[in-house]
């Protein structure tokens, strides 16, 4: 159980191709249940599966309860059940002392790339990347959810 | 993973009381998402907390995704995000190496008694204790998800 606070921010692609990068990961995710106060998702990484349950975000400010499960039950999940899926290229890492996480998105969102950065208070202060761009937390066309129902090809 | 196979069956009060009994937990349990192919349930009972997801039902068998949550995560996801919840009292008693469970429900519910078998295969055989009465497998009307939505004292 918890709260996450994020806010997420468009990456200049060429600056980012230039950069110091770690080993990305394939995610493929997608969700049981999409509406405006609850999102229901199962992700699966290369080495793990979630199940998770968000609420409504309000500023930068969401509800987050996430459970592991075994990945072939996530794969299932997804075959099973998932109104719809997106897939990315997830890298993470540290910039001053705060962890980053760049998704290069796949797919119908292909040419997308954003960072998002995990705050422990909206007005937390941290310093920006030279790739990081426009900031679009508060934008909902960027949320995955409906990312997933509204590719970024299609806007 | 896996699927669940059980069937259903009315139970006679009056035997059900003069039966020798476990002691019964109380189960609080809703739904965060109820449509014909798929329902996502939380049930708090007094020790554990889980998170379920079943496929649609075929015959007596449906596939399951089983998750235990810890407790209080449970208490806030059945506060903030269920659609509806009902409660009862669960009795799980061994009859002739079978495991049965019966449901005393309580609330909109209160007056239906209603035991299940978990069968390893649909046309197993198995002996019926004395308190069992009618079928119910194939009706819908009694499975958990609708008697939240429309409880037995609307029908």
């Amino acid at each position: 159980m918890g709260q996450e606070i994020e806010r997420k921010f468009l990456v200049n692609a060429t600056q980012w191709q230039q950069a110091e990068k770690p080993v990305g990961e394939h995610y493929r995710q997608g969700y049981l249940l999409l509406d405006p106060h609850k999102t229901i998702r199962v992700r699966l990484t290369p080495t793990k599966g979630f199940l998770t349950i968000k609420g409504k975000t309000t500023g930068a400010t969401r509800a987050e309860f996430e459970y592991e499960i075994p990945m072939d039950e996530a794969s299932a999940l997804l075959d099973q059940f998932a109104i719809a899926e997106l897939s990315k290229i997830r890298y993470t890492l540290t910039y001053k002392d705060k962890v980053w996480e760049i998704d290069e998105f796949l797919g119908d969102n292909a040419g997308l790339i954003v960072a998002e950065i995990e705050l422990k208070s909206e007005d937390e202060s941290f310093e920006r990347p030279v790739w990081v761009s426009e900031e679009v937390t508060a934008d909902a066309r960027y949320y995955n959810a409906n990312l997933t129902t509204m590719p970024y090809n299609k806007w």
